[in-house]
């Protein structure tokens, strides 16, 4: 990647922390352990690559970030309840989560279910806020509720669950795990921009979404076979111990390598389609392939 | 009560479950036993209380029903998501509600609590696509977030746990439990048709859920105490057990026993502000003491 590149990265994922963290300030809660156990989450950092998505997108469409940030916050705090919820002990059981102890290890169980609870239910706050701002706000706001739940990422974590174990996996299956656990909350991230300016390259956003999140789930399944601890931030050798249906189990690592790069080249592919300057979104492609080496 | 009560109450009842059946008709996802686990705990029955109240107060105010049913079934969904969250092994660790396994029981506590999520998103993508229709609508919809918000219910459970076991109980911590777990999503219940017709008797009717919340909670804890499994439908004796702080531990129960008499006569003579035929609600507060005979 290009030191362009990391700039504009820097400065999307700078301009959103400082948001969050607005919000963060004001969230003080009764009992102050509610809020704290939610900040500790969000605060955990991470790539924010979802938000910094929407901005470049929004960057490409003409879209301000002023704008854009409550769709963001709203996002990353429904990324950060499913990673609480996800790291519990009833579900992955994982202790780790971006380098720290996840939520429940500081927190204890109960705790930390509240605070996904909470981070889910304040999204949606902050949503109905902006809802008076007018009918693609709301259409903004439902599609990110609906990408979140049971047509979106809950329908994908229930079947990654319900296939542990699965001595029949196949790629239909897998394809809709990656696509809903993973993909549905990048598609939101790239498309309520085109949501928010009346629908400019809907569906070719939309396809792009699908694919990097189709890409994301492909390197993060192959860094947890045979990556190091420090370079995922959590457990890696979890999916195998736990029997998960992964492109690894029902590939193998050699083949997962080389649709990386196949995936990687339909997200380029459709970029191609798009006006305006779109060389920041192909580079982040890159980007999250460079999550390998 | 009377038998014009009962039948009103049955009518209510009757016309929600007609309702939220259909929507769980409609609720049919991928995997199968995601929505299965929703529906299971949607359709254990209970007295649909929050639904009831919402349609009594609407008769009161002149807001029809039908403009009411996704509200009614969007608390419905909140009021459920929250009692399989609170049943699950590290919060309660409860086998039966009413009268039947709890969620985690039948589905194992990983598909509990992504149904408990389920639910919790379900019920913001129906209030979301209520908000097209105007204000009012985006209004009443963001009410009843907040109120099962950090600011709301969640805050309420959280000190729920957090007070369990504690040594100096006090009566504020009580009354911010009592207030933000059980009563504000009844305030919920009956300030919507307010909000969805311009917000007639609004303080009035917060006032008025505040206290039904206090009573309902108050009944609930002397049943947990002294009541049986058949009057409560799920295991009694609990609250001392984890020893948690109820009005019960504070109080004594023969004291409890006078508070019931005391919160139900504020909430009559609330209601004595209200003009309109609100009989139904009178008796609905005897219907709520009634549990305790």
């Amino acid at each position: 990647m290009s030191e362009e590149f990391d700039r504009k990265y820097e400065e999307y994922r700078d301009y959103f922390n400082e948001g969050l963290n607005k919000v963060c300030d004001e969230l003080i809660t009764v009992p102050e352990l509610l809020g704290d156990s939610m900040k500790y989450s969000l605060q955990l950092g991470g790539k924010r690559i979802r938000p910094v998505l929407m901005y470049a997108v929004g960057d490409v469409l003409g879209v301000g970030r002023e704008k854009l940030t409550p769709f963001a916050c709203a996002l990353e705090f429904i990324h950060t309840y499913s990673l609480i919820h996800d790291d519990l002990p009833e579900m992955d059981n994982d202790d780790y989560r971006r380098g720290k102890p996840s939520n429940h290890k500081v927190y204890g169980a109960a705790n930390a279910l509240l605070a996904g609870d909470g981070l889910l239910n304040t999204a949606y706050s902050m949503l109905f806020a902006e809802c008076f701002k007018g009918n693609e706000y709301i259409s903004a706001a439902k599609f990110i509720c609906d990408a979140a739940g049971i047509y979106g990422m809950i329908a994908g974590q229930s079947a990654d669950i319900l296939h542990e174990n699965d001595d029949q996996p196949n790629e239909d299956t897998l394809d809709f795990i990656y696509d809903n656990k993973t993909a549905k909350l990048l598609v939101a991230a790239v498309t309520v921009p085109s949501v928010l300016c009346g629908g400019a390259y809907y569906s070719e956003l939309k396809q792009f979404g699908r694919k990097l999140g189709y890409l994301f789930q492909l390197t993060d399944d192959i860094l947890d076979a045979s990556g190091e601890f420090s370079s995922l931030g959590k457990t890696t050798g979890k999916d195998e111990e736990e029997n998960k249906l992964t492109a690894v189990k029902l590939y193998g690592l050699d083949d997962c390598r080389l649709r990386v790069d196949i995936v990687g080249d339909d997200c380029h592919r459709i970029l191609d389609g798009l006006q305006g300057d779109v060389e920041f979104l192909h580079e982040l492609i890159n980007f999250v392939k460079a999550r390998l080496y």
